[in-house]
């Protein structure tokens, strides 16, 4: 998915977001954002958000040395999902639809994002995940579920930290034994890494894979070549969050994208309001169809 | 005041809403951004946001040959306020306090501000008004009507269309006789002109003088000989609107400010929540007390 002028405005906020976390000198603070104005100078806008959000960020840990900047934000997140996590396995275990409230629960997740928005409160995701089942869904989970019963293998590309905690619970419904889980290759905005993966407790309950990037969605021309191997041949990929459907919505293969609707840009490209929980099937839908 | 890092975001934002209105041609859109996005790589920050802004819009309107993109929503603006008019007369009639309910009024007025954000809505302009006395308030009336008694000469410096209608209210309340007011000397966004003072039937009330600039704000240092004596020359100056407050705020003499915080720099500057109904005094505090 192309970059497209009303994400500019986005990336400079974020470039101000990043760059206060890195250091609190107002100089060093222009004088990245003027690096940022001088990259939209010139910048190819057939480029995905993402790999520019990538290039800001290598930029960064190049100027600063510091790798995580985000780290106090992803433990945070990841801390407050843990605490959420026996509730919400008290909810799933009396709910007369388990697999529907696993997919709501992991897409109503998707909001601890800290690409579309700076300022993400405990508040708001405790807000969003009790009204998990009252927010605006998009989607056709039925769908999802008869195609889940018949496959062998699952790709399933987490997105942030935080989210991933509430992954573990779809996860778990949808058979750990057949899923394989893919984190980024090394940490970029709040982003879900192999430590958050273990944090979330997945290493005990699937295999768990890094996708070799840096990048905030998956850009597979950058990828490991297991993680390449493993997105070719399983027999379904589910992807989560804003930046893996940004950088795979043009996939060759079919995707289940589950995201919450989160920036005004991607709502009007899947034509869904703000705030929307969305599973959007793209290049599948004659797969998915079989499977009916 | 400066223009801040915080600003970049929203002036990319209000170039695309501007070239929008101009053009639809996406090329075009994208030339005038890269264009904004140049100048910012070597921006001199310690101009003022409106000089910003007056700068892309005379880029615009040179590009372009349009010079009141924003007419039509000027017009709108202009009609909705007029129409809310007789009903705000008859709440005025029967308030208890009608100068404290005319200057509220008119800083409820100024959310008809198309700079800061794109895409007002009349309902939330009618919500507004309609919630006038509910909404936060921050500043002391009381003090305005006690300067407002001891003076001969009140300069009033409009800010946006159809919030100049409501300024009419506000503009009775101090005593036509004895106001001038300035409005902008050309279009630019939706700041009122000396076609809006018009249309708000403000030529019959008071003398109406143009400031000779078209920067959505008040540059001293550009405006029309006429105006800089009456600035300087009036017992009370009264500004409307965050543009004013953004380039007269470190001005030369005592300035009581109207405005609606409706930007998060604004909100840090003068330490108040955003919706706030702001009356600030700068540079005026020690004439405001001799008056009391």
């Amino acid at each position: 998915m192309n970059t497209c002028l009303d994400c500019l405005p986005c990336i400079f906020r974020q470039t101000l977001d990043a760059v206060r976390r890195v250091s609190d000198d107002p100089a060093f603070h222009e004088k990245v954002v003027r690096q940022v104005a001088e990259w939209i100078c010139g910048a190819d806008l057939s480029e995905s958000p993402p790999a520019m959000a990538q290039r800001l960020h290598r930029y960064l840990r190049g100027l600063t040395g510091i790798d995580d900047p985000y780290a106090e934000a992803k433990a945070r997140d990841n801390e407050l999902a843990l605490r959420l996590l026996p509730g919400l396995r008290e909810r799933l275990a009396v709910s007369d639809d388990p697999f529907t409230l696993a997919v709501r629960l992991a897409i109503a997740g998707n909001l601890i994002d800290l690409g579309p928005k700076s300022d993400l409160t405990p508040e708001e995701v405790e807000a969003s995940i009790g009204n998990v089942e009252k927010e605006a869904f998009s989607g056709d989970v039925a769908a999802l579920r008869r195609r889940v019963e018949g496959v062998k293998t699952i790709l399933y590309l987490a997105d942030n930290a935080g989210e991933i905690v509430l992954d573990r619970l779809l996860i778990e419904a949808l058979g750990p034994e057949r899923v394989t889980v893919a984190v980024r290759g090394a940490p970029v905005i709040n982003d879900a890494t192999m430590d958050d993966a273990r944090t979330a407790g997945l290493h005990e309950l699937v295999s768990v894979i890094s996708n070799g990037s840096d990048a905030p969605g998956t850009l597979l021309e950058e990828c490991a070549p297991e993680f390449r191997e493993h997105f070719d041949a399983a027999d379904l990929v589910i992807s989560k969050g804003q930046g893996n459907f940004e950088t795979l919505s043009e996939a060759p293969r079919d995707i289940c994208f589950l995201f919450k609707v989160k920036c005004p840009v991607i709502a009007g490209r899947v034509d869904l309001a703000l705030g929307t929980q969305a599973l959007v099937w793209l290049q599948g839908e004659a797969k998915c169809k079989e499977a009916q």
